[in-house]
């Protein structure tokens, strides 16, 4: 990877080194009506309008003032991800040591950096469909030994099929929204027909999410070798569950109201481009994939992942998973192939979670129902509490990051606290 | 219901009779870009945009040009139920025989009132958020029947819950789009890993879909008796399935690929106002609702819905079943309830469907999979060839409509033509 050092200061192992250059949406003053799209750059955000608007993107064929002056990335996406990446290399080399254009105008940079503790953050995108798959082998084999046969976890279709289903749009919230604890239908074991109230059973979902940025025709299928023109990028995801509610109202159409309260997405979206020196090929399979879902490219990505869990009597995030993106069984290519394999129309705006997130060992199990094993053992906190779920007050935190050497690109935090409803 | 005589020639027993004033978007010379909002009357589509431009709506407040210069009724309905109803009232007083304020203006007239055929229609709105749900307790008890128990057809859950899922927005489409068979993974009883081609098993399932104008809080439930403020209408809806594509992807997330090929929507969106004559009491049942699910209001429609198939040999459509939107176990007002029970925002331009209607008897099933049962009894055609699943050349159309005394409302035509892959 070719080095590249900045004249600004951005600490060491940030999230948003000069290799990163994620694209968000940000607001000052709390005025939402300001909001429009910025990059991060260490502990700053790049107000990508003035930038624009002082003329320094105007090399980049396409770009108008109203992609900036924008409150969801959608139109900047629209313009594909050849013109969104240029702007990534534009921002790259106005801030490297080897350019002076920017830095030889302070009154200029004055006005550009605004400090990231001053500004709020947006949903980045509109988002149109939102999909969630079931792709994580360690996650599946979890959830089928304690549901449904220790000995034969996976079902038949598992390693055929990128299993997936559609979630609710309207409910994707950006990380640091609150949101209550949901109510719904509940089966009790001692009860003789369910009853309505609030879910005893809240857990998180460790997830990533990837973002498109171009539209196919209806009926036009996408390989996944053609998927990586359709994804600007990615983002951490929480599909928080309420697994009461969920065990007894998905059969036979799936999950519904378990899901549709509350899913959050982390505000900054990081580039494949970004990501690119992270990526890794694919495993070895036992059972052998049909050829609308063989993928040549590097579809795995080494990103270390983390789950923090806060309650309101802890001082801070206590750590209680680490996992990776590289465990996945079916990568983020093979997902949107599979999507569009019956001609489905892929808009600019769509979200596509990967399934939870785990990996092989009990510590790197990317949810509560299998960190705590169904509830029969019960993580201990600092704080001397014990969760089998999550409780009202409790903060879940994701963090998300790549590292090789000296070069670190980060997706920043993902977090909500549950309130009482 | 109050006599309204129009000084305008409407056929007798027309859909778009007075009483109706249906919703929709149409352009004209096969422009697209022309597209407006309009209201149906008989064999014309009102221009609202000129009716609006030529001073005749200019007494209900907060009505713009760009609500009707628009290629979608999203902000139209974003205006509320009862303004929207205002237009409808209007328009229906402009046309009556009492009222002379149009009829004089004949120059007006010639430029407000555009033939049925020399327009074409769009996707009424921006679909947001897509549901479909599965309350029809014939249709469901019919299909447990098929692939569960003959004498346990129901699952456990079906009589507590409106059980439904999140559908695909993006292939939404407007009736008279034709499409292409959709292809997919089929598990063949003869092989021993699935294949991926063409469905084998291609089927429409006739429903009706209701759209919502209102927006609620993220975590504000709606009960059934608020419901009706949140709705501003009904449509057609054809929930096109693979069925061989659905039963190998399903377990145990729901249908996805089996579905989100392609939906098909009618063009003009009818309002609730409009049903109200039409409006029905509950049906008792055994088991008892649980309180967020009951509802006052009457909540069935006694709307006829008719299936016609129309192979590419056969001169016209023939009627396949007779069912009716009053068959619902669980109506469109507690279907909104329970989807918001757990606080899930509901946007403008939401798409609810209610599921396949089926009636009791076997010549009122709302899908091909229940009329011909699992293919053991094949309908045959006047062409001479017989169906147990939709073949390539097949044309299916669903019309629906209300009628008491001289009183008719209807929903027009909803076809779509199946195209070989």
């Amino acid at each position: 990877m070719k080095e590249i050092k900045s004249w600004i200061d951005i600490p060491k192992n940030h999230d948003f080194s000069i290799y990163n250059i994620p694209f968000g949406v940000f607001y000052t003053n709390n005025q939402i009506s300001t909001a429009r799209v910025g990059a991060a750059l260490g502990d700053n955000v790049i107000d990508l309008c003035r930038l624009f608007n002082l003329g320094y993107l105007t090399d980049i064929v396409g770009l108008k003032a109203e992609h900036f002056d924008n409150n969801k990335l959608n139109e900047f996406l629209s313009l594909g991800n050849k013109t969104c990446n240029g702007v990534r290399y534009a921002i790259q080399e106005l801030f490297s040591d080897l350019n002076s254009k920017l830095k030889k105008h302070p009154e200029h940079l004055e006005t550009i950096l605004i400090p990231t503790h001053s500004v709020k953050m947006l949903l980045p995108i509109q988002v149109k469909d939102y999909v969630d798959f079931y792709s994580s082998l360690d996650h599946a084999t979890n959830v089928g030994k304690m549901f449904r046969d220790e000995k034969n976890p996976l079902l038949p279709n598992w390693k055929h099929i990128p299993i997936g289903y559609h979630g609710r749009s309207s409910s994707i919230i950006v990380g640091g929204t609150n949101f209550k604890r949901p109510k719904g239908q509940l089966s009790l074991a001692d009860a003789n027909s369910p009853i309505f109230g609030p879910t005893k059973q809240l857990d998180f979902e460790l997830e990533m999410a990837f973002i498109t940025s171009k539209q196919n025709e209806m009926g036009e299928m996408i390989s996944p070798d053609q998927s990586s023109d359709f994804i600007f990028g990615l983002a951490l995801f929480n599909d928080w569950s309420a697994r009461d509610i969920q065990r007894w109202e998905y059969v036979p159409l799936g999950p519904f109201l378990g899901k549709s309260f509350a899913s959050s997405l982390s505000p900054w979206v990081v580039s494949l481009e970004a990501l690119a020196p992270f990526s890794l090929p694919a495993q070895d399979k036992d059972v052998s994939e049909l050829k609308y879902l063989q993928c040549k490219k590097n579809g795995l990505f080494d990103i270390q992942l983390e789950i923090y869990l806060q309650s309101d009597k802890m001082k801070e995030p206590f750590l209680i998973s680490s996992t990776n993106y590289k465990y996945m069984y079916w990568n983020l290519f093979q997902q949107l192939a599979h999507m569009t394999s019956n001609g489905s129309p892929v808009s600019i705006g769509d979200v596509y979670a990967s399934g939870t997130i785990s990996g092989p060992l009990p510590n790197s199990y990317g949810s509560m129902l299998e960190l705590a094993w169904k509830g029969t053992k019960p993580i201990t906190l600092p704080d001397g509490s014990t969760r089998s779920f999550i409780e009202d007050g409790d903060t879940i935190l994701f963090r998300g990051f790549a590292i090789k050497g000296d070069v670190r690109i980060g997706f920043g935090e993902l977090s909500a606290k549950v309130l009482p409803c």
